[in-house]
């Protein structure tokens, strides 16, 4: 990377640190100055509008999430042993990434009523995610571990079900149990599909 | 009620159709003027502050929800036919009453990472709902419709992450699967804690 390339991705991991506790709308350029210590004709200069600078964010967290959830669950065995990778690292390592916890819970409550292109990504992210668990459940059919009559699309939002009541009730409701929850219902969810 | 009660119940009812799409943080007393065609110092002789306002729409919204959700459950007979009225209703017609869907959901996204008053009484407010549910399950289990070793606190939690995750699924991501995925499974949860 190039100098400005290099001061490029430090804007953007900053900003993706704050929209993570105060959500996309809060982005501002002002508030992006504020906390970067540059000048907002400097930040202009990075990213045209608002909505760019959006966007810009949102893909560095579908470049986060790749690194620290599927990149590593793809090195694991094929099956059973990669969808307890992609469930673990989504809520241990994934959730304590950034402050706020999952970014895309946090601008999903944002964005659903807020048609534009920085919904149309978050909806795109979340739907290559749904089709990558779909495809692992599937190759877990495929290797004998679970059932050949397993529901895939039922699966996905079962296990997705855990994933974001976690965030829910571990990081609004401050449920102590909620991981304990979480691990439970996903046992049970992976019995249920041998 | 007084006139001017009735015009601040008026008014409070806009603001959490308002704050249903764009959230508590754009709630201020210059937007609801907007939307309500009142003066801004007609607005803070009926509420000091947005915090005030906030708290105001909070309590309405939990008022509407035991009218919706609660109070006809309650009129159900103990058990699970009480538990399935509050699940058919909490994503049903407590979904379709605001156009934004779950209110709680769309605030909760906004005040995990900001500590306050707000945040206390949201908190509040889902506590009592997984205390009634949880109260519910246990009727459930004295009836000896549900297994006497049912995990009570897990049974909330795999409740609260279907309704969670239709909201999540449905509004958010447009799954048209969304609500057969969530009968789905609720009907296997049901089925398992028998």
């Amino acid at each position: 990377m190039g100098k400005g390339e290099e001061t490029k991705a430090a804007i953007v991991e900053e900003a993706l640190e704050l929209v993570s506790t105060v959500g996309l709308e809060k982005l501002t350029i002002g508030a992006l100055a504020g906390a970067t210590g540059m000048s907002k004709s400097g930040l202009f200069a990075h990213f045209r509008s608002k909505e760019q600078l959006q966007l810009q964010v949102l893909e560095e967290a579908r470049q986060r999430f790749v690194d620290i959830v599927i990149a590593p669950a793809l090195k694991k065995p094929r099956g059973e042993a990669r969808i307890r990778a992609i469930f673990e690292s989504t809520f241990k390592q994934w959730e304590e990434d950034l402050p706020g916890g999952c970014i895309f819970y946090a601008v999903s409550a944002e964005l659903d009523d807020q048609p534009g292109p920085a919904r149309d990504f978050l909806i795109a992210i979340q739907r290559d995610y749904g089709e990558t668990l779909k495809r692992a459940a599937e190759i877990a059919v495929e290797e004998g571990e679970f059932r050949s009559d397993l529901d895939l699309d039922q699966f996905v939002f079962e296990m997705g079900s855990i994933t974001a009541a976690y965030h829910h009730f571990g990081r609004l409701l401050g449920d102590p149990k909620a991981e304990q929850h979480a691990v439970k219902a996903f046992d049970a969810l992976l019995e249920r599909s041998h």
